[in-house]
């Protein structure tokens, strides 16, 4: 639990130890530039943490997991998701002779099993779940924009003991980066993002993979398959953590989805016009109510 | 067959009659402005004449099918592919008192029925099929932009009797909107296009209908849901014509898209790691050679 000193975080004077320095990590580092005491980076990759210093991504680079937590008031696990729970178990395990307690807050892409890890940190850390509904398919701290979180929605799952503290720190966070926070339950989170992220990457998944057996396919792609498919290029070690992570969630959404697949090639087959345009129609309004009217829509 | 005067055609003195002033023929028009004779415009819906003569999509208006005939040198079909094929049973029907020939050419997304009855149209005319890859999910003559088929490929494909004359036309007019004009026999495009336009928009219907029963779904809904939903938002009167002009292709399709999404499912369910991670891979690699390397990855 945050003890009495604890009580004076802010994010303007915090060390803030960023975990990850890929894409997402390296973008929120970069957007704290100027708003936090120090950034200090760890990452596996040794080319990594030199890269973001040299580009004004972190302040510091840290040696390794330890020297990162004792340095740090606010750790952000950045990695993929079963990196994230990795390091959960390694943070607990710490022996720390401050008596701080860290806020936590993570930035994966499922969040039931990172929030059991976090329930089970311990008292030296006041841990939040977080997600923020950005991304690019392009790899690495040389892509860091520190644009890239702006007007995203920032998902924050609160831990059975997160304090007040945590939730107003994991809320500011999202607020220096542009963001918009919205607190959610880990498990409506999971059943959300089922649907409107994982169930999107495996669609353009079996596209690629179906469109790829046709010999000169590539001749007549234009933008819309480009579009449709964009997500099949995204980062593979962070993409199968999510997938198993969310299994079941995304089993069911897998389920529905080649069910409403059935139902088109169903009304395709017997040339069942009015059925076929009833769930044109459908389908328009819709992606209308999904993504919301402002949303203007690019060549193709 | 064209007769002897006729091989003097040429586009930048040719009268280009264009029936449908949707987002596509409006487009053609548009980008045509200053490089032909004459553009002279036909719509079933009356309001759409007036703002295209508003707008300098068209030079003229045309009172109806005949009056068009008469006025043009270049016919061009621009509307859902069944009304195609109903336009080009009217056009035979017509008696033309001068003797020239024109040339037909259409923009319809699917072109083995359009084909068909392009063969059947007799010698007054030299047809060509046409599909210029290229195009938005917005309605009506207001959106057309005359940059719309700039670097687009616009397949032509031949009717059994296409003239060298009308060939050259077709390529012509390709290259006068900026698109890069392609060969393709009928049944190729129709196989490849099932795959890489048709699929592609089914996956997005699928994903809509899918995401829309699971309430607060909206919420989650970031930038990778809102392209690979994209096409869901397409004409549905095009669309619907399309997927009932292509229905054995489409369906073949539809077939091995689900079969690739079935072995996904069972390698999440299975947790089989390797093999969820070896299609993983395949599917960037695959991404990468269906769109090209060149395509820069947005945000999402």
């Amino acid at each position: 639990m945050a003890s009495e000193n604890d009580s004076s975080f802010t994010m303007e004077t915090a060390s803030v130890g960023v975990i990850g320095l890929g894409l997402m990590g390296g973008s929120l580092a970069l957007g704290l530039a100027g708003k936090v005491r120090r950034r200090i980076g760890l990452d596996s990759d040794p080319k990594a943490g030199p890269l973001a210093l040299e580009k004004n991504v972190v302040d510091e680079v840290a040696l390794h997991l330890v020297d990162l937590v004792v340095r740090s008031d606010l750790i952000v696990l950045a990695t993929p998701v079963r990196t994230i729970l990795a390091t959960l178990r390694e943070l607990s395990k710490i022996q720390i002779s401050d008596d701080k307690v860290r806020i936590v807050i993570d930035i994966g892409s499922t969040k039931a099993d990172i929030l059991k890890e976090m329930d089970a940190l311990g008292d030296r850390y006041d841990p939040i779940g977080g997600h923020p509904i950005c991304g690019r398919e392009v790899q690495g701290v040389r892509f860091a924009e520190p644009a890239l979180y702006k007007n995203a929605t920032f998902v924050l799952s609160p831990a059975s003991h997160t304090s007040p503290r945590a939730l107003a720190a994991g809320r500011r966070l999202a607020e220096l980066l542009g963001a918009h926070p919205l607190e959610l339950a880990a498990a409506d989170h999971d059943r959300l993002i089922a649907s409107t992220s994982h169930l999107p990457f495996l669609a353009a998944l079996a596209l690629v993979q179906t469109a790829i057996k046709i010999p000169s396919a590539a001749t007549l792609a234009g933008s819309g398959f480009r579009d449709t498919s964009r997500l099949a290029s995204s980062n593979l070690e962070m993409m199968a953590d999510i997938l198993l992570t969310n299994r079941g969630h995304i089993l069911q959404a897998l389920e529905d989805y080649t069910r409403h697949l059935e139902e088109i090639a169903k009304s395709i087959r017997e040339e069942d016009e009015a059925h076929l345009k009833a769930m044109l129609a459908e389908g328009r309004r819709a992606r209308q109510e999904l993504i919301g009217p402002s949303a203007p829509e690019g060549k193709r």
